[in-house]
């Protein structure tokens, strides 16, 4: 890439090597911010060094966090009984966009994959039978939906059944809103199997 | 966005202020830097800064460049009696790659548009009559086929004229590997009228 001068084409390369960035978005990415007022700029850089900077895992649910422990922890309100076993931070905060959901969580970060040589221990799995050690009612499974995602959640819950907490898998089924037509097979026979009286 | 912990928001925040960056962009390119090996951000945020800081117009065309003057107009081996004026820094990238100009260029950073109130003086178009006065053979003009663009064309062929210095437009028409039927009808219009005889 010779016709872009050198720190262009640097530009470019970095900004081209995050994901779902192609070289015709980093192209345009990097000439909007050589076109940006220098101070943004600056702010931008400033905030991807203290974010990755400060970041760490909350000492209790493991979520990303900048403090100790994260304000869903630190929150008295919400209850501390009922945990909510999740993927990632982000699936963490889909289910907080709902805003009706009022205990806590736990963040695996990663889900048991033997293809990709995932185990038990990969993911903040004893993390998490420690936190059972507490008072805790029940643990809400939510991993994804995904071969991964079930696999994970068949495995905590035969390890949390001895410990007589009650264990739950959030429902899967058709979305709300979906049109069967374009729904697949698993899923159909998902809701199938899943239906309850009315 | 209180389910993320403050640095984390503001990280999101500021990508998805970035053009074509959604806010679930921003979220998964967040996470992901959030992920990256701390000394890999902090490459990437000097990136920015230097490429932004060292960014000027080079003194004789006005690309985007991190010299005084940029490669192509200190190259010795190129036509700098031929001038193809674009738009902008991207559009000069685009007919470098075809590896076949070897004139200069002279980019406007710009099109007149009264629309957007763009005028002939927001553009770099004083700083090319300038360069008319060495010694020019042709200005090719390759401006966007947009109406600015095509605007622009016109006022500097009108410009250029008196000079005696031969100016040209690229050719519009149906791109190469186009079909037709998906062709707008000013294109075939334009391919039409541009007819040139076998």
């Amino acid at each position: 890439m010779d016709y872009y001068s050198k720190q262009i084409s640097k530009l470019i390369d970095e900004l081209s090597s995050l994901p779902g960035i192609g070289s015709k978005t980093a192209q345009r990415l990097a000439f909007h911010i050589l076109n940006m007022p220098e101070e943004k700029v600056n702010r931008l850089a400033d905030t991807l060094v203290d974010a990755r900077h400060n970041i760490r895992y909350c000492k209790t649910c493991y979520t990303l966090t900048d403090s100790e422990e994260c304000p869903i922890c630190r929150n008295a309100s919400r209850n501390h009984r009922v945990i909510m076993v999740v993927e990632n931070t982000r699936d963490l905060a889909a289910y907080e966009k709902t805003g009706k959901y009022e205990g806590v969580y736990h963040v695996l970060h990663g889900a048991i994959s033997p293809m990709l040589g995932i185990g038990p221990a990969d993911i903040k799995l004893k993390e998490l039978m420690k936190r059972l050690e507490g008072d805790v009612d029940e643990v809400i499974i939510a991993t994804n939906s995904s071969l991964e995602g079930e696999t994970t959640a068949m495995y905590i819950s035969k390890l949390i059944k001895p410990t007589g907490i009650k264990v739950s898998r959030i429902a899967s089924g058709v979305p709300v809103g979906g049109d069967l037509e374009y729904i697949d097979e698993v899923t159909l026979l998902r809701a199938l199997e899943g239906r309850v009286e009315l």
